[in-house]
């Protein structure tokens, strides 16, 4: 037997304190600190937090959409995965459209990765929505330049592609792109669908604030 | 428009050329190599690899297993989703027993996580697979328990449990616990479930080496 914490809210108590703990979140709206915190627990990283940037509106903006039962838009399956359903506060669906069976044809038709394929059919569901993106940059690349030729505004964008062909380029172009289009992203090559995920529940459960 | 590269073929061989310039593989086993490029590819980070920890059979270890049919045992959904189902050699059944619905009364039972109740329905697969940890601490711990007290020993351990508690006494308990069991492991904090796919991945690459 090896001695360690088996309760699961002693160990979601003594995670969140240890990062906030090493993580200073005073000088931060508490919103966008529930956020930031629930990224860093969910990658053991509290390094990243100088790389983070983000639209001060972040949190209100998501919020108020998923209480408007706002579709969530995912690149990966891993993402999707990584939602946790109960924290949604309006049963809102989270849509991956990267399976669909027209996608790799659709890839070869525009000249681009599946992923990029794939957000072509958020379309319908764009307007409003939550967009988590935690793999591809391609996906994020391509969904700017929707929003470029006039497709429907998200509510906001949560970008977290991770890697080293056009991720830190790809969340560069995310947080230069629209100072009244809400976003949180991590500069650089980190990111991942664990982080992406985690912002999207951090913002699920800053819904339970808010009257029913 | 933005100038980014849209060939998927561009895209995996540039990332994987940035890692290996990145990363000095030269001293190592060619298919450890293989690994090592992969989970670093999954998560842009080559500054890892000094705190990677490895049995010196773990490529040839999960090579074997898989191409003998091995079930894939893991820990979440997101690890799940993250293992490239084409690759597997022989339609390896990849299982997750987070969800079961018998689950939270064992864990209540077991005075442990869910995660950790998880593993006790692993015992009839135990036997010859590979294990693919992303997540929890506790499921790491709770398995390597159930080997002391004599459970069937699997073929290969990936494991990458990620966090502020549990995560590095985990991976440290991992890498001394038997010299005779191939395992991979990230020590620290760092992990995730996409660095535990893609240890997996990895490993189902290397056995198209194999013959038929």
């Amino acid at each position: 037997m090896y001695d360690y914490i088996r309760d699961p809210d002693a160990i979601y108590r003594k995670s969140f304190a240890t990062v906030q703990a090493e993580v200073d979140l005073t000088h931060m709206d508490a919103d966008i600190g529930t956020l930031i915190t629930r990224i860093v627990h969910s990658c053991g990283m509290p390094e990243i937090v100088p790389d983070m940037a983000f639209h001060p509106d972040i949190a209100r903006a998501c919020r108020e959409a998923l209480n408007k039962g706002c579709p969530v838009l995912v690149d990966c399956e891993m993402v999707s995965h990584g939602i946790i359903r109960r924290f949604l506060p309006a049963d809102n669906p989270v849509i991956c459209t990267l399976n669909d069976p027209g996608t790799p044809a659709l890839a070869k038709e525009i000249g681009n990765t599946r992923s990029a394929a794939a957000v072509e059919y958020w379309r319908p569901h764009l307007a409003g929505a939550i967009i988590v993106i935690g793999n591809a940059p391609t996906a994020l690349f391509h969904l700017l330049e929707l929003l470029q030729e006039g497709a429907p505004k998200p509510a906001a964008i949560l970008g977290f592609p991770v890697g080293f062909v056009g991720a830190a380029e790809s969340k560069e172009a995310l947080a230069t792109f629209d100072r009244d289009l809400p976003f949180i992203t991590l500069h650089g090559r980190k990111g991942g669908s664990a982080m992406a995920a985690a912002a999207l529940n951090a913002a699920a459960t800053l819904t339970r604030k808010d009257p029913a």
